[in-house]
């Protein structure tokens, strides 16, 4: 710091600059990649999230929807042979609102006769079918939408039990 | 460049060092500034981007079942004072599919003796009406959903002109 010191006793601070000038470089340039890499995985992890983001409201709003299908076939439920202009346009109504599901994702399944399979069916019921192996699904309570990751309600089901 | 040279011709080299050392420290400041900046925006924006994926994804599977509402509506026209159970049943859906219209953000308009608005109407007729005030909306042909940023589609509408 004392501009009149002599030549010889200026080099080592001059060194020591050098290195803290190195040291702070490499921090500076550490700090650089540090930040870069954040934004890439932030940019990566944005295109994954998008696609969560709008799967879980596309599950969210039909979800919304479900009731309106179920009651709608309550409805229809009471008159199961009923006849004329108004019913069938109703029942239309019912199958578009079934394809509506199936295209978002959430296909319709209400098979009787497949075996029990505990991550597309939930029992409710074990029913004595000496005609039907045990484990197999013999009614369909309701029905359900959906598969896997795209599950919206697993079918509720009567699965035939061992006769006692 | 010469290691011979004496020493007074090393210190013009020295500095030149010091000053790029100094620019090197600049440049590698301004990019981990830039890129800590560029990190921050990336932040806020996918808040913003988030809210507008749902908003969009809610928008297009709301219209999806607009259709549905549509035909349900369509077939319970055809028994306008109609009685029984499953009508009850029916008309009863139509309500909570309108419910569920309105929960998703999409509340439905279709008042008449309003003034003709078109933000949110959409005008398919025009008709002699010398009892209202022109411009005033005289009849509902297909009810609206939504308004502003969140309309999943305008009333159509009539509305009263002038008489000519």
């Amino acid at each position: 710091m004392n501009e009149n010191a002599p030549k010889i006793q200026e080099e080592p601070r001059e060194e020591a600059t050098a290195a803290e000038t190195d040291a702070k470089l490499a921090e500076l340039e550490d700090r650089w990649l540090r930040a870069v890499a954040d934004l890439d995985n932030l940019r990566k992890r944005i295109s994954r999230d998008n696609e969560r983001l709008r799967a879980e409201e596309r599950a969210r709003v039909a979800a919304e929807w479900l009731p309106v299908l179920d009651n709608l076939e309550l409805a229809l439920s009471h008159a199961p042979g009923g006849q004329g202009a108004i019913l069938e346009g109703v029942r239309a109504v019912r199958d578009q609102a079934v394809a509506v599901m199936k295209n978002l994702g959430y296909a319709r399944h209400e098979e009787v006769g497949v075996p029990f399979d505990p991550t597309r069916h939930e029992a409710v019921a074990a029913v004595e079918r000496p005609d039907v192996a045990p484990g197999t699904v013999v009614e369909v309570l309701r029905p359900g939408y959906g598969e896997g990751k795209r599950q919206l309600r697993p079918a509720i089901v009567a699965v035939a039990k061992k006769a006692e």
